[in-house]
């Protein structure tokens, strides 16, 4: 089926060229249709590059590999299917993987190790050989597309294409940073997005790049939830071309490294609110700022039990400022809370403190407030430092009519 | 609102009296609305009391006491409230649930801690202590009603009355147990149910009955989930009057305590099916048993993190055997799991094994299947001896339209 575009989607950014970094789509026609569905991504020799993956345990032949490939920390290459997720497919969709490594080693002249690649769609069907085979030649032989348009070749169910662009000055040199993703439902930490590659032409050692990828993923992609479902393929990558003149960045002492990983939690960020902007059905975007907790990694889980509550999402959905969901999901989080030391706040405006309804509540306000696409639920727990951010969606008729109406 | 009987509801059995329990029930008017909401159930002097409640952290008063109050082990009477949940109202919930204890132990003569308070309904809103006296003391005069009476008496957004009998021989004598629950959202291990009452007339020790009541509730309500979600105020309790002739059970020892222990969990497990036959917007009663896992507790896991799958529930309201939907929500319950030993089966036919989909996989019988209303899905883990059994329901538009778009 063909969705209307989410009533939250953005328009896709102006995102400049990456020096050592061509984009390239093909048909491989992995299902029946009339799109490019296999995107081929050629990176200048000596790219480092790291990654985050999903944490489910029946991850995907591809997720398994990428696991592995990643220590060595350098790619040349990036293969992306979509239409077929390969997942849960044996030993058959192991050979199809490894398939595609060969091809592209053999025209690129490295090892199968540094060809990275994804595959999205359904699962329990193994890639098909020939078809990749095909695809990937017809890659190889392809005029490049643009970041637009790679984005739209990954993409599945998605109903806008995604992108982010972010920069830093490192010195006097300006490096950039370009994303695509994509993903719209089986959205949950940990790992968030479905696929998402982060390119830049910056100098990073691959260390160094993994340790700041962590850094980024852990406030950004692990923030973030749809349905609380967590794919078999999930995957964020991050390519550094080392393409630009400026400084190398190798540890925290390089200059500018600062400045690197703000602009890399920048784009993930980005990239991570589009996807919830893509949730399936969602019509309003929700962020939860958790504070007072007795740590940041409890707030950010209270966070999420609140944002993967049916009852709260469903509330938001219906416009209706229901804090007493927002109790019993915090409650449920399994995390330290006091019942009485707890504030909910919608918009700004506090509906609970301490643990009792505020006596003087105007829901005037907070009425408006949820009328809105962009909808802030602050929680203080009042133990502690803790605080976390997460951002979610709501649970509307249109999540149920995609995944229950139709056959996927 | 007033919905419509559920699809999946069952008729109220035929029940029989129990000694030693009077039920009555009476307008308290916590709504606006004409219907009992109050009821009051007095139970002989020594009557045992065993319970189990909600594992928020934020519960309610009446749920903080309850669990001091059980440790005692005796009970002389139970007042369900209707309409308020007396939840996160700070000193003055508590207040209100005092007042009411007093006031019971004051005409019975017996102490405040042996009268057992539940409240259930909007959040936030502290119980209104003169509504509560003038009810309490209603009910005090008002006729003995049936369980059925009591079973709507106690209930707020059910759709149907839900009784459950079971029995059990101890020796040449019948000992009866009688159950009413409540409860169809915010269902969630572990607690399961929101708020159930079991009455029997055995003479069973008040420490033996708990140790009961805890293993069958581990088979029973904490292997049910409607939402994932979880409430504030859930509670079971099980009282038993000793009115009986029967022997008393005092452990494992005593004559007929395992058909007791068996005739306790079938009952609960009856009232626990009941509650998810009740789920909201349920279209389809759905069991899952996983086999093989590492652990009985680790089975419960995989098979809670399937059944809390908003892809998989949705995949089962659409009639789809989408067994990539199981795979992905066996990968994200974090319990041991291997790709590739994994069989899913619908309806007993196999669809997938040893990780892979079975080659001559005939999805005829399993979309017949699937058109039923009580639906059964098998996971074969293959790697240990561990299994259980979890239930819930499908997730439909009709869970949206009864959280979203109606105020609650």
């Amino acid at each position: 089926m063909d969705l209307a575009p989410s009533p939250l989607a953005r328009p896709f950014p102006e995102m400049p060229a990456i020096a050592g970094v061509t984009l390239r789509a093909a048909r491989a026609r992995y299902k029946d249709w009339e799109r490019a569905d296999l995107t081929y991504v050629e990176l200048a020799e000596g790219t480092a590059v790291a990654g985050v993956f999903t944490q489910s345990l029946c991850a995907s032949s591809e997720v398994e590999m990428g696991r592995e490939q990643v220590q060595a920390g350098r790619a040349r290459a990036l293969v992306v299917n979509a239409g077929n997720a390969n997942a849960f497919t044996g030993y058959r969709g192991r050979e199809a993987v490894e398939a595609i490594m060969a091809q592209a080693a053999e025209r690129i002249g490295c090892a199968p190790t540094e060809v990275f690649v994804s595959s999205t769609g359904v699962i329990g069907v193994p890639l098909p050989k020939d078809k990749a085979r095909d695809g990937v030649a017809a890659a190889f032989a392809a005029e490049e597309v643009s970041w637009e348009d790679a984005a739209r070749a990954i993409w599945t169910t998605d109903t806008f294409p995604k992108g982010a662009h972010a920069s830093a000055m490192l010195g006097s040199t300006r490096v950039d940073l370009c994303g695509i993703i994509k993903g719209s439902g089986m959205i949950a930490p940990d790992m968030a997005t479905m696929l998402g590659y982060i390119f830049t032409d910056a100098v990073v050692a691959p260390a160094f790049l993994q340790e700041l990828l962590d850094a980024a993923n852990a406030q950004t992609f692990s923030c973030i939830t749809v349905d609380g479902d967590t794919s078999t393929s999930d995957t964020v990558l991050v390519f550094a071309t080392g393409q630009s003149d400026a400084p190398a960045i190798t540890d925290w002492n390089s200059p500018g490294a600062d400045a690197f990983a703000a602009a890399l939690t920048d784009i993930c960020r980005q990239l991570a609110h589009l996807v919830v902007r893509d949730g399936e059905g969602a019509s309003k975007f929700l962020q939860i700022r958790v504070s007072g907790a007795t740590s940041d990694d409890s707030a950010r889980k209270v966070g999420l039990a609140i944002a993967n509550s049916p009852l709260v999402k469903t509330a938001i959905a219906g416009e209706d400022a229901n804090w007493g969901r927002v109790v019993m999901a915090i409650g449920k989080a399994g995390e330290p809370a006091d019942r009485d030391r707890l504030g909910i706040a919608f918009g700004g405006v506090w509906a609970a403190r301490a643990g009792m309804p505020v006596e003087d509540y105007d829901e005037g306000p907070v009425a408006e407030h949820l009328k809105g696409e962009d909808i802030d639920l602050a929680v203080e727990m009042g133990l502690g430092e803790g605080h976390a951010t997460v951002w979610t969606c709501d649970l509307t008729h249109g999540y149920i009519s995609i995944n229950a109406d139709y056959r996927s």
